[in-house]
Order: structure tokens, then sequence, then C-alpha cells
């Protein structure tokens, strides 16, 4: 791999964490050529997701420095590619985490691409010419258009962005698990943060009845009173744990840090299925007997294939549904990532990256 | 609750644990009236479960002694109440761990008894007289018709024993994850005990590639030699473990002992499913990052409806599987306890009811 090729002729000005302080700064790197199969990509809107916190901070030892984050990334399309039929210059657009697949197994031919073991994300992966990806943290993409997405017209882009990444990670178990286009389910919901509030949103716009579940009392009137939930679970409360066992038809648990699944997995009916969207340091532990007792499913996933964000978006569209989102400029970056550590923001940071006046 | 009711006038003959020792003494007591519902069953030979260890000893706080373990259970009906139709004196029976459920609920109903929230077990639980159950460690037994279920005639009554418990509880996970009736699949099986040798027999008999996981060498020899197994991993050879990544569509796991499941759900393509069925006293450890990314599942089981349980019966017969078995006498129980706590036999401890003279 290197970081760029001879391809590599245009300039980009960017923001890069360089070493595993994490800290960003400005950094002016180069994008490949506009391809047959690609797209260019001014840059509106990039989400903070935790998962950029991580890999600036090298948390899990695979971070290729200088690493541009950003996988929550709206803009407008300035050029495509002589194959490209889906977009046209002026379309407001959409790119994730993916950057590329193999484009041939059967998960990339059921737009599963995200199942795909050539899989490569939008930074910190290695693009099919051997470079390194660098993410929206920038003010302009190129992408192959198989990862894009169109944005509806009445989707704010700045609200939308944080869909790329974390409406599709609950979207996509929500689908699997038919609780889209399938009313009338009892849902939970294991967390408030940026995964939860979608998780609610969703819930609620499909007919579900929705259930919080939160270690935090403060959780409650925003769940109810905020963004519509029905019920709310105090999970140190085993009085209201106990007294709803054996309610819930599916639960997703968005919960990144170290817990135990096995009061979850007991609210679930007999037959009930516990998704899996996070992704805690240490193994999550999980009891045998309310699994076994319960007959119960408990189910990983990772973001989602193409078709399903392009379907998620169009839903999103529907129902008006965005992210509740806190905007920064470029320079506030850094603050907000320690905010973000701290879970201080309500519910996503997304950086408005066009207010940086740069024209390179 | 009561350990008898006025309707409890047969004596019978039995062994019993009175306390935490878990020490097997003969023991007299009663057993109901044959009711409409029910059939006598002169039992013949019973199975030693690790349940029965567990519940003599007390280990999971549970007990009520007199405890009277056993429940795998065959034997030859003597008697049989007015409503009975399925059954007659002299047929060949087995009763498994159910003794009693609402009948009523949509488990009872399509039949899963076995999740009923009224399920009773056959024993150390409490029947719907208010008795406690006593189980297959005695020389009688009254049991509702609806949890009895037909032995076929080629199957030796004492191999068959254990497939009340084992047999059913492979079984029950194979059927409901397709894995009956739909060959040709890549099949894992974690843990080569009395439930693992069992898995093993459906797993070829139904067609599959078989590959057993363990973490003993000498059960390599046993797993292909012995039992016909096409492939053996040492789970704790990481080379091994790492080049099977990604080959196996549904694993079972047998394993009672703690354990994390990250490993072994490395082994399963994407989509693939684990099946838990052991209880160990520990939760299992289980990493986010192989669950998520290989968009995998785990689901719980535990043994099965009267329904599956007798189609397993049939099943057996038509493919002739039975259990490895070590015939003991009933003054045998302790010394094989013992030995069953040390994993020392191959592969179930079956207690040979009717060799004890005793005719009461």
């Amino acid at each position: 791999m290197a970081q760029t090729t001879p391809n590599h002729t245009q300039k980009v000005y960017g923001w890069a964490a360089h070493d595993s302080s994490g800290k960003i700064t400005p950094y002016i790197f180069t994008r490949r050529e506009n391809g047959i199969n690609d797209v260019t990509i001014r840059i509106l809107y990039c989400g903070i997701c935790h998962t950029d916190l991580h890999q600036a901070r090298n948390d899990w030892g695979i971070t290729m420095y200088p690493i541009v984050p950003g996988h929550e990334i709206t803009g407008v399309i300035t050029k495509v590619g002589s194959n490209v039929k889906r977009f046209k210059e002026g379309d407001r657009v959409g790119v994730g985490c993916l950057a590329a697949s193999c484009l041939e197994c059967e998960f990339c031919i059921n737009s599963q691409e995200n199942y795909c073991d050539q899989m490569q994300f939008s930074y910190n992966g290695i693009f099919w010419d051997g470079s390194i990806t660098y993410g929206g943290y920038s003010k302009m993409l190129v992408a192959d258009h198989r990862y894009v997405v169109h944005i509806p017209g009445n989707l704010p882009m700045d609200a939308a962005a944080p869909l790329l990444c974390a409406g599709i990670t609950i979207f996509s178990p929500m689908k699997e698990n038919n609780m889209v286009g399938s009313p009338g389910k009892k849902m939970g919901i294991v967390g408030l943060g940026g995964l939860g509030h979608v998780a609610v949103k969703f819930g609620k716009a499909f007919g579900h009845h929705v259930t919080v579940i939160s270690t935090s009392p403060s959780k409650e009137n925003e769940a109810k009173l905020r963004l519509g939930a029905d019920n709310f679970l105090l999970s140190t409360n085993a009085e209201q744990m106990q007294a709803a066992r054996r309610t819930l038809d599916f639960i997703i648990d968005t919960v990144s840090g170290h817990h135990s699944l096995g009061p979850i997995l007991e609210l679930l009916k007999v037959n009930g299925t516990l998704a899996v969207v996070g992704a805690p340091d240490k193994p999550f532990e999980m009891p045998s007997f309310p699994l076994i007792f319960g007959k119960r499913t408990v189910k990983g996933s990772i973001i989602g294939g193409m078709a399903d964000t392009q379907e998620m978006m169009d839903v999103c569209g529907k129902h008006n549904i965005t992210c509740d989102i806190e905007i920064i400029t470029p320079d506030q970056i850094n603050e907000a990532m320690e905010r973000l550590a701290n879970n201080d923001v309500r519910y996503r940071f997304v950086i408005d990256i066009a207010t940086n006046s740069s024209n390179i």
C-alpha cells in the first residue's frame, strides 16, 4: 500500500490526526482523478462517529497515520465518470463507511457489500489502487458510484449526514428482523446515544411500541418527551427490569460500554431477538440460562449494504427522519471529540465542512 | 406444595439424594394413582444426565430434598387412563424432562411445551396437584400421557434412554435451524460428551459434513474413527482454528465449562448460526467483533417439545441411532456420578433399573 499513486493528482484540504494523541489539524493531501466509475463530491457536512475517535487515537491498534476520519458524508456531485448513470452533477448525495469491495462474491452480488471479506472502509482502508483511503473530514471526495446514495430532497444535508452510519446501523438489523413494514411489535432500545436516538425514531415511524432501556435516569424524559418513546426502563432498577420480563419482541443494543446481556435477554419474549450493533472493548457477558430457557436469539450486525442504505435514505425521506445534531466548525473538531469521549453530545456532532473558505 | 397428596397411594421403590452431599440411597416413596389422563410405566432404564448431578448436590440452590433424579426414562406401560388413546398396556415408551405444562398457552398449543412458563420438570418440579415430582431413579412412574413418547421397536431400551434428554436437546435446535432434511451443510460440534456424540450421529445421519471441535487431542480418534466425524479441530491450536475461519454453516455448542464464544463464532460463515445448549455456571464471554462483522447468530435452546421428541425418536428408529452407553446397576449410581463429575464416561451412564429385585 501507499498513501498515494501517480494518479493522485487532486489536492484536497482536509483535517487529519497524525499520532495517537488523536489531535486533528488541517492537512492537505491528494485524491485520485475522477475515474470512469467515480463521482467527485463537494463535501458539505460530515458527522463525527465514535469510530472516528477510536481510530484517530489508534485505540484498536490499526490506525495508519495520517488519518483523515469521517464516514457520515453528505455533499453535492461535481463530476461523474463515463460509466456512471445513476448520478449527475448537482445531485445531493451521501457516502458512508464503504469505499470498496470485491463486487463479485455472493455478498457483493446481493448488495451485502458490508460483509464482503475484501470490503474496505472510507478511511484507514486500502483502495483497489493500493492507496490508503481518506474520509470525510475534507472538502472533496472521489468515490466509486457504487458506494454512493441519493439523499431525498426534503432532508437537510447536515442532519442527514449521520444517517450514513448511525442510521444504516439501526435500519439494517431492523429490516433483517422484520421490523420494517410490520408494525405493532414491542421494541426495546438499549442506550440512548447517537445510535439509540435514531432507533427510537425508526421504531416509532415503523409503528412499534418503543421502550428505551438505559442506566441513566435523566434519559427518561429525553426518551419519552423529546423522542416519543412509549416506555422507559432504568436498567439498574431490578424491580422495573423484573416486571418487564418476557415483554419485548425485539431489542437493539447500541451500548459500547462493557455490560452483561443477561438482564436484556430476560426482557425478551420466548423466541425474541436481540440485535447487537455496539462493539465494547471487552467481551459481552452472556449467561446461558436466559438464552436457552427463552429460546432467544442474539444477532450481530454491522452497518449495512448499499441497497439497504439507499432504502433507508428513502424511508427517512418518506418519514422525515433525521438525526438530532449539533453543528460545529472544523476548528471545533478537537473540542467535539473530547465531549464525545465524555458522551456529552445530543446526539451527533456534524462538521460544517463548507464553512471553511479554503479553495483547494 | 407438598411431597404427596391423599391421592398418592402407590408405594414405589427408588433412589434419592437427601442432602447436598448428593449421595444417592434407596428410598421408598409414593406416587399418585393412575388418573384418567395418566399412564403407569414399569421403568426399565434411566440415563444419568449431568443435570442429575447438579440437582442432587444442589449446585443451583433450587433442590427440594429428598430428590429422586432421572429424566431419561424408558419402560413398559402397565396401565392406561380412560382418556388415553395413544398408548396401551405393553407399549415401549419413554419419558423425558417434562411432567406438566399449562396445556393452553401458545407454546403448549404448538407443542413447544418446554417453553411454557408453567412447565414443570420430571423431578424437582411441582405437579398440577401440588406434589413434588420424582424422576426415573425408581421402579415405577405415573405420567400424564401428553409427556410420553413411543420408542421404535428396533431401538434397544437401554441405549435409547438418553435420547429423551441428550437426544432431543440436540435434535430440536438442528430441526429449528434447518439441519434436518436439508443435507450437505458444514456442521460443527463443540464438545464430545453425552450431547456431542449424539450430535455427531445426527449430523452424519442427516447428511452433513461434521467437524468436532474440542480442547482434548485424544478426542480426535474418537470423533473420526469411532463416531465417523469428517474433521476435527483442536480448539487450543490457534493455527488450526485460524485456517478454519468462515467455513461452517452451523455449530452446536454442548460444552458446560466456562469458555469464550469468540473463537467458535469465527469458524462460522457470514450469516452462520451457533446453537447454544450447554449451561456453564459462569456467563459465556462473547466478543462483539466476530458477532457483528460476520452477521452471526447465537441461539439458545433447551430440550424440545413433545411433538419434536416423538419425531426425534422416530428419526432415531429410522436411522438406528442410539447413544453409546455404559450400563450400571442402581448400587453403582454414586460411583457413576463421581466419574461423571470427572467427565469419565463414554458417553452416558444408564441405570438398569429392572435389575433390582424389589417388588414394591
